[in-house]
């Protein structure tokens, strides 16, 4: 194993009705709160009206309107004025990724002299924050339980993943119903986007039984529980594994003590979300297999042997080069059984920028340093492969 | 799943040379500080040195010789009455998890006006505590990453476990070689240790793929790393392996969700080592196979036939009860090739206390609420089935 530091404060609260729970656990945080969600899902599902009722007695200010990938401008900005201007004490982010990432990024930049870029940036290193409480309506990005958040500035297509142990949050409520109403393509999407974290976890050099077997299981689950999930959508334990699977997939339990590997899928999905505002989930389940596809050779066969044999039950007695190709042609398999457009075109990308995507990949991802380091030809062949 | 809440909040500082970050961990803590630790194999290994010299502008009040199975008295007592006397301000434990456990009743006993004992028998609960650091030498009972301890009260045989969230350790400094020197016996006791403890959350009503799966990880890491430090106690992978899954196997992330199973096992150990102070690890082997024994039937076949093919990979197409045989014997076989005494006359325990013991057992540990209920005559028969 190699040397780490694993710290996740964060108190999930978990279950049907866990919500009661939300006057407790502000009420030490302040009074003042700034509550903020995204395109009002939560006032269909009857959220809105439960956490005001609940938090009667408290001031609250709102910041509606957050939008997928969430942007720097106007989102993090009104909500840092918002919270500087009102002497806002605590965040509460009712929502799914998007939604808690805006928020993180508030929550520092409202106890931030500068201008919040700076932080966002890691020109500064922020030495405190308003503390993070949410209400998790989508299982996907795993932002309840990590530190992260990634912000969009869309003048200069930058997606950056700001992390900082500041940001985690206070507590997270997670009741699974919240994710009944979720579409079929978020569904997917959201699956496709927990599974791509486990898999840029369990595909690098040092790793462990230990690890395997979790990021194994996780993935097992997270497969089993979408595809009850896209069939019966208020199917409660499906929704519930799949809520808790994606809070542990993206916060280095999964992998404690594995080398890193550098996030090859998730450096190339920015820069896809980031000039075409594309869902992240979609983007990264469209990359994986072709990445798979780049990077199999004799020093990175192991793992998907690993892999195709633990998760798809492939032969392990076949030759490794044939489980290999029978892991990949899974991986494509799996994602397009969700529904997701498995082909960039689908999604509204053709040819004309894949050059200038991979050199803006190749200059800001750090993608030569990952476990199956990836140059600019490397990048532009993978987005090719993904036309 | 079950409704829930998880938090761990402790700092893992894991590998080669954690011990450097010792100085800034304990700085913001207080610089009186009680240093505490057992029978002395802290100074043989050299670490007793080591913290002493990071530690060299802390002043440092000291309380060796703690002992397996820590007791009230002395240890406790002492522990809290150093700490009033001087005004400590943190505990640095060093050691295995009878250190850890004391050290942390001692922590809630310093803060307490009354008798420690009202606190650790759940007739008060402690306001506050002091901080607890802990350098862990031995894996296995995890108490370095919960808010438990089991203290010993010898003159009434009690063998309370003790949890409050105030008692999680602030961090944990893990270095695999500190336990190169665990003997044979304990490397065996500190893995069923860790294992039982996996168990105890597995055969329970509900649990999930997820669940199921981490659990199946940590146990088979458990088992193969087992195998490798009995025979090189100073293989660096092993240790560093058997070290993350004993942190693991008794925090409640493995089986996140999953419905009680009310710790069995543990309930009735509680009571051999309370009466003879026997090593836990080696009465849980020994109790393990026995209760699984006794508590098969219909309703609790299927974890038996789970844990059998997915732990030790016998034939899942064999008849139910055929596995659920095999699993048993299987898990005889898997501890006593550990080398541990699989008999309770092995270890100093004849026939004359096993009614007293079944009835303190009954009256004191609620097993009749377990998932399988065990009533005293339950636990008698499991008593002497382990003879």
């Amino acid at each position: 194993m190699e040397n780490f530091t694993y710290c996740t404060p964060t108190k999930l609260i978990f279950g049907k009705n866990a919500i009661e729970q939300l006057p407790e656990v502000m009420r030490p945080l302040g009074r003042k709160i700034l509550l903020t969600y995204g395109g009002g899902s939560i006032k269909k599902i009857g959220l809105y009206d439960e956490v005001k009722r609940l938090l009667s007695d408290f001031e609250i200010y709102e910041l509606p309107g957050i939008e997928p990938n969430p942007k720097y401008s106007p989102s993090v900005l009104d909500g840092v004025r918002l919270c500087k201007d009102n002497g806002i004490e605590a965040v509460l982010a009712v929502g799914g990724g998007s939604v808690l990432d805006c928020s993180k990024a508030i929550c520092a930049g409202a106890l931030y002299d500068g201008e919040p870029w700076d932080l966002i940036s890691y020109q500064v290193k922020a030495q405190k924050a308003l503390p993070l409480v949410d209400i998790l309506t989508l299982a996907a990005t795993g932002s309840e339980y990590d530190c992260g958040g990634v912000i969009s500035r869309t003048e200069t297509n930058d997606k950056i993943g700001y992390m900082d142990e500041l940001l985690f949050p206070v507590a997270s409520i997670l009741d699974p119903r919240y994710t009944f109403s979720v579409s079929r393509k978020q569904t997917a999407a959201g699956t496709a986007d927990a599974i791509n974290h486990i898999m840029e976890q369990y595909f690098c050099e040092k790793h462990s039984v230990l690890t395997d077997g979790m990021c194994e299981a996780a993935i097992k689950s997270l497969i089993q529980n979408a595809r009850v999930a896209l069939e019966e959508p208020d199917n409660y334990e499906a929704r519930s594994e799949l809520m808790v699977d994606c809070s542990l997939a993206c916060n280095g339990i999964l992998s404690i003590g594995n080398s890193p590997s550098g996030w090859p899928c998730h450096g190339m999905e920015h820069a896809l979300s980031g000039y075409y505002d594309i869902t992240h989930g979609e983007g990264l389940a469209i990359l994986t297999p072709r990445w798979m596809r780049h990077i199999l050779n004799e020093k990175t066969i192991e793992r998907f042997v690993s892999f195709g044999v633990h998760i798809f039950g492939i032969d392990a007695s076949l030759p490794e080069a044939e489980i290999a190709d029978q892991t990949i042609e899974k991986t494509y398999e799996l994602f397009a059984s969700f529904g997701i457009p498995m082909h960039l075109r689908e999604v509204g990308i053709d040819d004309t920028r894949l050059s200038e995507m991979a050199h803006h990949i190749a200059v800001n991802e750090g993608l030569e340093h990952a476990w199956a380091p990836l140059q600019e030809q490397d990048i532009l062949e993978i987005l090719q492969a993904s036309l």
